[in-house]
């Protein structure tokens, strides 16, 4: 615990991670091209520069013992050339590289034998014209970027063989859309000797009209053995990946009862947000834990949980303002927790709530008043 | 919470308080005369400087909006100023006056009928021998220091009239000791609009040799009207003193079923560590919401919890070095807090270890372990 980390990414994540780490005094070096990062103030060292220009991370990496990241979109050449000269870099900068490829996290799936919706690599737009007339049972399906994607950007939904123009241009997946009954997410930590800990199945509660996770409810509500391949599939994809850190894996379940792998990140993740509150070790403990070789965390919950995102409202841009922050901390069981980030964009991920009640019910009402009773504004109106 | 906060201090108390406050993006402000505190890389601003100068301390409470402590030995007529030019000064600097003389403080107890063991008022030594010949049936008894006494010190036992030239030379009480059951802590939260909460009653145990606190336990293992009392002491405590923050009052339940104010602290307290990963509000955030005038939060338990105060080590003085925390970190529910000190002293706080577990003798057995597991030592020897 002596030594000095690295987090490439100043975000909430990095906010959040580092947060944790003062419980046992971590130094904590950031690097992030946005000078107002949330990090900025809470880090021990704060560096403004690129996550993917080689020498700014090379660099950054000189004055750190152990290296970690809260994005994989960074330069990973850099990250393997400071591991050969002997840093501990976690995760590995060969699971980032393999995880950063939307093409090659797919292909590994298959590799491992681990389920996931059927696929074909695209080379272009006019590869997958081809493909959609050649396999018109792929439809619908969804086409993927390669790499760069982001929360939800880099993807776009083929319905029909005349969607394949909505197609993009540069290499990705054709993925089969899977006609799901709920989305789950289990959260995997493996430290350097094998150790591994799943947190509890979650599941995202989509919005019944509109088509946008609307909150995270943990536990999942599902069947005993379906928590059972949920959990089975997230622990063998971190020992398939070797991973050393934490794994998000997305899940989706099928209207058949099959558990499916989505996708993964190899980090915290805002599936997690809740254990800060609601597990006997956080997700960001955990990571700790696992990139510092210490044993990992007991993940049990103290009871249900409940997470909502706390976007930035349509049409305001400019300086945030939390309207309704009051009528949200009279509710027993309710915390807020913002990314202090001074201005506000639609759909920006300023903060999260997290609510815990005893009963599912209870959780499910208390979600419902939190959600209208929050909004992130601005005066400025865009 | 958009407010500029201060701290009078920059200790492991205002660390926690920091830790709490990234929640809610809170910007905090530390004076602390020691320029490597706990809190240097932490807060937003830090300024190294005397907390009993009055230029010093008005000058700080110039940059800020709110300003608080957490010590209370503080130049209070500068908080006074400060709070005449329309600052939010809390705990009130006229609460603090009254908290930080223990004559003050035993004399508001007597005034307000706070039951408290019976006392004399002293001036100086001479003035002990003639109570103590005069009043036998007071002794045993403690002379402690009207100010400035802390932890243990500025406190000497008078059993018997002969030790009255033991007695300091200073302003002081001739408290009679109280020949107490249990050691017990309840910490009570009131914030400006007159809304009060309090936290579940604590246990300190002490070691069955040494006359030291090894451990605490919450809740404390006390009969149900016992712990009404203790709850209901502490609230008229609070209200008595019109505080808005946390007040500590620790109590004493006496072999008769009496409970006794012992002393009390207008800030978070060391009987309120547990709750950081025990209850649905820690202290830290519950200090929050009081001095800002928010709702104050849900104080209940997520089960029984202990907490074990991490001291240097006896013969050991210099850089700090944690031994067996390997050990600890392998025990599910066991959390250590380290408060960024890089130097050990024999009996220095260093940090502290939460226990959770679900029975009372569980946490009873891992509290053992944790205690003979873990020690903080310098490879330079005293």
């Amino acid at each position: 615990m002596n030594d000095v980390i690295g987090i490439l990414g100043g975000g909430q994540l990095g906010l959040m991670l580092i947060q944790a780490g003062i419980d046992w005094n971590l130094v904590i070096h950031c690097l992030d091209p946005d000078p107002q990062a949330s990090c900025k103030d809470l880090c021990t060292q704060f560096t403004v520069g690129s996550l993917t220009d080689y020498d700014t991370v090379y660099q950054f990496g000189q004055g750190v013992d152990v290296l970690t990241i809260e994005i994989e979109k960074v330069n990973v050449d850099a990250l393997e050339a400071l591991e050969r000269e002997g840093k501990r870099v976690y995760p590995q900068p060969s699971v980032i590289r393999q995880i950063q490829d939307k093409r090659v996290q797919k292909a590994f799936f298959r590799q491992y034998n681990l389920p996931t919706a059927d696929f074909v690599l695209t080379d272009d737009r006019a590869h997958v014209a081809r493909i959609v007339a050649e396999q018109p049972d792929l439809l619908p399906a969804f086409h993927k970027l390669g790499r760069d994607g982001y929360d939800g950007r880099g993807v776009q939904r083929i319905a029909t063989p005349a969607d394949a123009d909505k197609a993009f241009g540069a290499p990705g997946v054709l993925e089969k859309a899977v006609d799901f009954d709920k989305e789950l997410a289990v959260i995997v930590a493996r430290n350097e000797r094998g150790e591994v800990q799943t947190f509890p199945t979650v599941e995202m509660v989509f919005h019944p009209d509109l088509n946008l996770v609307d909150y995270l409810f943990a536990p999942a509500d599902i069947a005993p053995d379906v928590n059972e391949q949920a959990q089975k599939l997230a622990r063998r994809t971190a020992e398939a990946f070797g991973i050393v850190g934490l794994l998000a894996v997305e899940l989706f379940l099928d209207k058949a009862g099959n558990v499916l792998i989505n996708e993964v990140a190899p980090r915290p993740h805002n599936s997690g947000h809740h254990t800060i509150r609601a597990n006997r070790t956080s997700q960001f403990e955990q990571h700790w834990r696992a990139i510092l070789n210490l044993p990992l965390g007991n993940t049990s919950a103290h009871g249900p949980a409940a997470m909502i995102n706390l976007l930035g409202e349509p049409g305001h841009t400019g300086p945030a303002v939390y309207e309704g922050l009051e009528t949200l901390l009279a509710m027993p069981g309710v915390s807020p927790f913002f990314y202090g980030k001074a201005q506000t964009r639609p759909g920006r991920k300023m903060g999260h709530i997290t609510v815990l009640d005893e009963s599912l019910d209870g959780l499910r009402e208390k979600a419902e008043v939190v959600k209208a009773s929050i909004r992130v504004v601005s005066n400025l109106t865009a």
